[in-house]
C-alpha cells in the first residue's frame, strides 16, 4: 500500500480508538454518577462528551481526505466507508451515554435506581462495557469470531432490558411513576448503546469476512 | 459531468427519495396505528419497514459502485458521502416509526395514548411529517434555507415531547405506571425521529454551501 496513504489511515485508525475509549470513558463515568448518585461524575462524563464531538469532526474531515486525495481502491474504500459509519455509531454511544449522565445530575440527591434493581442495572452496565470492550480490541487486531462473540453478549443485555421494562411497567410497582419512566429510559439508553457495539462488530465482521455476521456464522455451522 | 457516473448517482437520488417516501408511509401508517388503536395500519407498517432493508442494501451497494467505479472528484465524493449518512437517519427513523406501530399492536385493543395527551401527540405526529415532508422537498431541489425550516419545526417538536415528559412524570398523573411509561418512550421515538429529520436538514446545508446550519444563518444574519 502506498505509504502516504497507509499514514493518512493510521491516523485516522488511531483517532477512532481515541473515540472508542472517549465512549467507554463517558459511560464508565454516566454509570458511577447514576449507581453513586455521583455529581462529580456525572460532570466529568459531560465534559468528556464535549471533546468528543472534536474527534469525530476531525474523523469525518480525514475520511473525505483518504477518499478525495489518495484514490483508494475497492479494499481500501470499503475500509474508510466501514470507518466512517464506525464513527457514527461512536458518536451516538457517546450521545446515550450523556443521557445516562444527564438523568443522574437532573434526579441528584435523589436515587435513579431502587434498591430493587441495582444489581440489574450494574449487570447491564457491567455487559456493555464489556461489549465496549471486545469492540475496541477489534480495532486494533480485527477478527470476525470475536467480533460475533459481541452479539452474544448482546441478548443477554435484552433479556435484561426486558426485565427492567416489566418490573417498571407491573401494576404491583410501588415507587413513582417518574421513577418508572426514568428507569424505563435509562434502560433504553443502555439497550441502544448495546445495538451500536453491535452494529460496529457488524461492519467489523463485513470488513474481515465480505459477509454479513448471519452468513458468516451460518457458514461456520456448515464447517463444524 | 461524466454520463456514467450521473446515471448512477441519479439512481442513487432516486433510491433516496423512495427511502423518504416510505419512511414517511411507516410513520403515517403507525400514527394512525396509535391514535386510531388500528391493527390493520400497525400490520401496514410493519411491512413497510421490511422493504425499507432492501432498499437501504442496495443503496450501500450503490455507494460503494459511485465510489469504486467512477473515480468521484471533490464535490461528487461530498455528494456521495452525504447519501450514505441521509440513508443512515432514514433507516433509524423507519425503525423508530416500527417501534410506535409495535406499541400501538402491543397493547390493541386498549389505547396508548389518553384523552387528556391525544391532540398533543396528535400535534407532534403531524409536526413531524411537516418535518419529513421538507427533507422530501430538499432530495429534489436542495436549498439550505428550507432546511433551516426544518430546525424551527424542531423546537416545536421538542417543546410538545418536554410537555409530554412532563405530563407522565408528575405527581397528579392519574393513568398506570405502564401508560406513563408507553408514552414517554412513544414521546421519545417521535423526538428521535424528528432529530434525524434536522440531520438530514444539516447534511444539505452542508452539501449546498460547504458550512455548517450555524455557520450559515449566522452569515445570512449578518448579511441582513
Amino acid at each position: 500500500m502506498r505509504t502516504a496513504y497507509r499514514e493518512h489511515l493510521e491516523a485516522y485508525a488511531s483517532d477512532l480508538r481515541v473515540m472508542s475509549e472517549t465512549v467507554r470513558a463517558i459511560m464508565s463515568n454516566a454509570t458511577t454518577a447514576l449507581l453513586e448518585t455521583s455529581l462529580d461524575n456525572a460532570e466529568e462524563a459531560l465534559s468528556l462528551a464535549d471533546s468528543l464531538k472534536e474527534i469525530r469532526e476531525r474523523c469525518e474531515h480525514r475520511s473525505m481526505e483518504l477518499l478525495a486525495l489518495q484514490n483508494p481502491v475497492a479494499s481500501e474504500l470499503r475500509q474508510v466507508i466501514t470507518s466512517i459509519h464506525i464513527v457514527e455509531d461512536f458518536n451516538r454511544m457517546g450521545a446515550l451515554a450523556k443521557h445516562i449522565a444527564n438523568t443522574a445530575r437532573l434526579r441528584h440527591p435523589r436515587e435513579v435506581v431502587p434498591a430493587d434493581l441495582r444489581d440489574t442495572v450494574a449487570d447491564v452496565a457491567k455487559l456493555v462495557d464489556e461489549m465496549a470492550e471486545l469492540i475496541d480490541d477489534q480495532l486494533i487486531s480485527p477478527d470476525a469470531d470475536l467480533a460475533l462473540e459481541v452479539n452474544r453478549v448482546d441478548d443477554q443485555v435484552d433479556a435484561l432490558h426486558r426485565f427492567i421494562l416489566s418490573t417498571v411497567t407491573a401494576n404491583d410497582w410501588e415507587e413513582s411513576n417518574r421513577a418508572a419512566v426514568d428507569l424505563a429510559l435509562v434502560g433504553r439508553f443502555y439497550e441502544r448503546y448495546a445495538d451500536h457495539c453491535v452494529n460496529v462488530a457488524s461492519r467489523i465482521v463485513f470488513l474481515v469476512t465480505g459477509q454479513s455476521p448471519e452468513d458468516y456464522a451460518d457458514q461456520k455451522t456448515i464447517q463444524i
